[in-house]
């Protein structure tokens, strides 16, 4: 603790590591408190979308703005996922030796409170660590998607032109949590198409309050992410205007409770139920089981 | 219940739709110590590699031998599953108007207990009214090839020569699950060439007890159906030889009865982190949850 609250990187590392390792509990009640002023955003979107290279391309836009960043990388297919550094320093240079960047891994899957467990400490360790901005990379595949709305107070979902994304996107339910659009790959001969079809999709929702924000990127070359660095800004100051921001973070808070309650009790649960005798049946015996708890 | 007593077919359907709808418990409590007599089979593989045929096929050999049946379709693509009654008719023809056959479709999203309690608890009804065998058939794709594992003592699985199914059975874990493999359509000009392939699969597994079964049937006119249900039969004898049968249904049972307590805890939970105050860390707030239940 005392290497954290020097602002050490490794004693932060270590921090997220014993979270991720099912041992963070006394990390976070210690430090529970002095999170919550960090801005928080979450990016998803399909694999080979280019997520990496938009997290890149933002990273290098806020720290030219003076913002310090911590980035979690929950993507298994994320060349930081994999420990790739050779690769990351190539497009990271700067980043990797600049002590106003940090950037995490972390396993996809998780302890007690399953996948977002370990990623939401993450998130509440960076931000009492005192970043300015906590970025969380999850690939947009199964249920990451949806826990990562749970995590992160502005969504940000990436699609690429060409690749059908648009069907996909409103089968998985990403469509719901989204409060920015970005396509990416904008040069793409079908990139004006996806933007039209995703206007289309949007006008036929019923939005009451936010209208979510369609931004087109060319993250390779950093083209219009400031477009989108301001879409995210303008949400946050959405979120603190309309009072929203304490209804998402009050369920994001129960959301998070839960996980770890349930996770909890599982356990416990498996323990009364081998402890049972033959015979009783089944509801009869989950009654026992509950009253045993 | 006077109605079940007396054998009556609508009796025992107005009960499984009771425990479809979450209102069950008073139903297996009463009828739970009757069950366990039936020869309880699961039958799943993926799509289209003719599940229902074999099942229509298994049960026109049942009746032969003399024997009761109940199906139940948890299949969300079987013709039992969309009422499809008509098309079913045809195949099933004698089959509808026999008193020693049920045939019942199941929704594949359950109350308390998840899909599999439902599933479970209408085994335990066919069971208990006196059905000989209660065949489960579930289309294997997701959660439910392994969860009908724990419903059924025999679990028949059915693949489809060229479809490059053995690779996708890896994948899903079925194998692990499967006591006889049946190759379906065998007189498809890849069904040598499947069979070959796992046959090396089994090769390579190391079984200590019962080694999986592997036969080539012809659901549309019944060949290979014979060998099938010896196969079943074989299964059967063994696991009650070897007493694997009591291991085999002390677990099904304790997975029931787990299910069943998360399922009734999940509520008081949900109850709990919504009365709590904003404030404490998750850690501290998921302890006072588990302790509130």
């Amino acid at each position: 603790m005392a290497g954290f609250e020097r602002g050490e990187q490794r004693a932060l590392a270590r921090a997220i590591s014993r979270c991720e390792s099912g041992a963070g509990e006394p990390l976070i009640r210690a430090l529970f408190q002095r999170a919550g002023r960090a801005m928080t955003i979450g990016l998803t979107g399909p694999p080979g979308v280019g997520k990496s290279t938009l997290t890149a391309s933002l990273v290098t836009l806020l720290r030219r703005l003076g913002k310090t960043v911590g980035v979690i990388a929950v993507d298994p297919s994320s060349p930081f996922s994999r420990g790739a550094l050779l690769g990351d320093r190539i497009r990271f240079g700067e980043h990797f030796v600049d002590d106003g960047v940090f950037i995490r891994s972390m396993a996809s899957r998780g302890h007690l409170g399953g996948v977002a467990g370990a990623t939401a400490d993450a998130v509440t360790l960076m931000d009492a660590f005192g970043y300015d901005v906590v970025l969380i990379e999850t690939v947009g595949v199964g249920q990451s998607e949806i826990e990562i709305a749970e995590v992160a107070d502005t969504i940000l979902v990436a699609l690429q032109p060409g690749s059908g994304d648009t069907v996909q996107t409103l089968k998985a339910g990403i469509l719901e949590i989204a409060d920015v659009f970005v396509v990416n790959k904008r040069d793409h001969p079908m990139a004006l198409q996806l933007e039209r079809e995703l206007r289309s999709m949007l006008e036929l929702l019923d939005h009451d309050g936010w209208v979510p924000k369609l931004v087109a990127t060319q993250a390779l070359d950093g083209t219009g992410v400031d477009a989108l660095w301001a879409a995210a800004v303008e949400h946050a100051a959405y979120l603190r205007a309309s009072g929203e921001i304490v209804r998402k973070r009050r369920a994001a808070y129960e959301h998070r409770v839960r996980a770890l309650a349930l996770g909890a009790l599982e356990p416990r649960v498996d323990g009364a139920v081998a402890a049972l005798p033959d015979g009783p049946d089944p509801y009869a015996a989950a009654r026992e089981v509950v009253k045993a708890l």
